[in-house]
């Protein structure tokens, strides 16, 4: 099944290709503030399944779809990502990082941005600003000490995830947590939905043109290794977000470009960039 | 005036040195989860004031003061962290970066702790685990492009700050990301309570000796500076901590070591170091 996020903080579940609003039959308010319903309802499906929530009479169809859906998570505890995690984007860069070695760093929660939303191009002059293609994981139930065999049943599903960034010498989180610097979506597709995620195809396009065309089976470090790396450090909670790296073909945008990222399995995106 | 968190989420304000339990004052259920309260509180501050808030009829006397308190904010969109922002750090570190060039890191909520938590150290062997003493700013209230001239209405007040980190070759990130990793409290004194942040004095000993003693008027990137910083790249949000940097006098800590800080008007905390 697929989870998406409407405007008004409104929750829905996809399933056998009908949608469903299912923000009645949950237990968070959509008018809360700060806007963490999704992470709530992630956590709350360790207590009962995506099924019994569909079978809620609270639960209303949505026909036609919804015209535009949100950023899924908003406001999670964090977004993980690993740096380097493909060889030939290690050669491109000319970097002596690797993702098994350096390990993690952060994004900021509000540079999450959702298919619908454009890119919006930083104050930053002269500088080269880059899309990365990556496969987001979310992460579904709380664990720390996580090893590499049990981290399926920490995992909720996955994502599609542009990782933008600024190219230059500051901190490479500055760089990469401007607003709208993580588009992610459409929505989350839950893990039994993705047949081998091990061997997942990716591909992202700039005005129809291919930039970055790769398969999950070249991560270095692989998804049981990121899970069990983050949480020997960190506690993983629901609704957390894992960028999992970017293969090589990474490239600059500019005002008026348009992005395209494919996940087999998982979704598709269509983003504008614009100015600021 | 102070904010301080209890367990079971519930809220407290210390006014004239009077302890008050605001909990059910308030439209936040110390139920939900996650536990975003507080920010939830801070941001509906701008609504009414906490006198306001203290006069509801809900407001109920705590007395004696309790006994433990929880991290202030425990979920916040993000926690920042200014780098190599006082010059004798930098040159003890011998580090090439400033906080003004370099800008602005995070480090993951989940390593925030409070006042009642030990520091754990990590299953990392062979490394040190330095301490390092700062002020944590609490942002008030959302907003994006602040100029330095405005930056007093963006901050909701302060806190003592640790920012503990694993020396090594990791991503930074990571070796600061470490649940406990980033104590904080006891509580948040509100701005208004702070007579003169850019002439604050900060002190960390361990073991009863005095290892890091510096003042905020030796910052590199002041306050406003750090503000105006931060809100071009990413949207600042009620609940948003920035941890400022450390001075010189940063080093090593191990299981049974006591930390204790004091940061003049804001607060003071006495932590135990403990095993993993």
């Amino acid at each position: 099944m697929k989870l998406f996020r409407l405007e008004g903080n409104r929750i829905g579940v996809i399933a056998d290709d009908v949608w469903h609003d299912v923000t009645d039959a949950l237990d968070t308010n959509p008018a809360a503030w700060p806007p963490t319903q999704m992470v709530s309802f992630i956590a709350s499906l360790g207590e009962r399944t995506l099924q019994q929530v569909l079978a809620d009479p609270a639960v209303r169809r949505i026909d036609p779809a919804p015209e535009k859906l949100l950023t899924p998570v908003e406001w999670p505890n964090k977004l993980i990502c690993y740096p380097a995690n493909y060889e030939k984007h290690r050669e491109e860069m000319n970097s002596q990082n690797r993702a098994d070695k350096n390990r993690f760093f952060l994004k900021a929660n509000s540079s999450l941005s959702g298919p619908n939303d454009p890119i919006v191009m930083p104050t930053v002059k002269g500088r080269e600003v880059h899309h990365e293609c990556e496969l987001g994981i979310i992460i579904g139930k709380r664990g720390r000490h996580i090893t590499r065999e049990d981290y399926a049943e920490y995992i909720f599903g996955y994502t599609c995830l542009i990782d933008m960034v600024i190219r230059g010498p500051e901190e490479r989180v500055w760089r990469k947590s401007w607003d709208s610097f993580c588009p992610n979506g459409p929505w989350i597709t839950t893990a039994d939905e993705v047949p081998n995620v091990h061997a997942l195809d990716l591909n992202l396009w700039v005005n129809g043109e291919l930039r970055q065309s790769a398969n999950t089976r070249d991560l270095l470090l692989d998804i049981p290794g990121m899970i069990a790396m983050a949480s020997e450090a960190a506690t993983l909670m629901p609704g957390d977000i894992i960028a999992t790296g970017t293969p090589e073909g990474v490239g600059p945008v500019q005002a008026g470009d348009h992005v395209r990222i494919v996940v087999d399995h998982v979704g598709e995106m269509n983003l504008k960039v614009v100015a600021p």
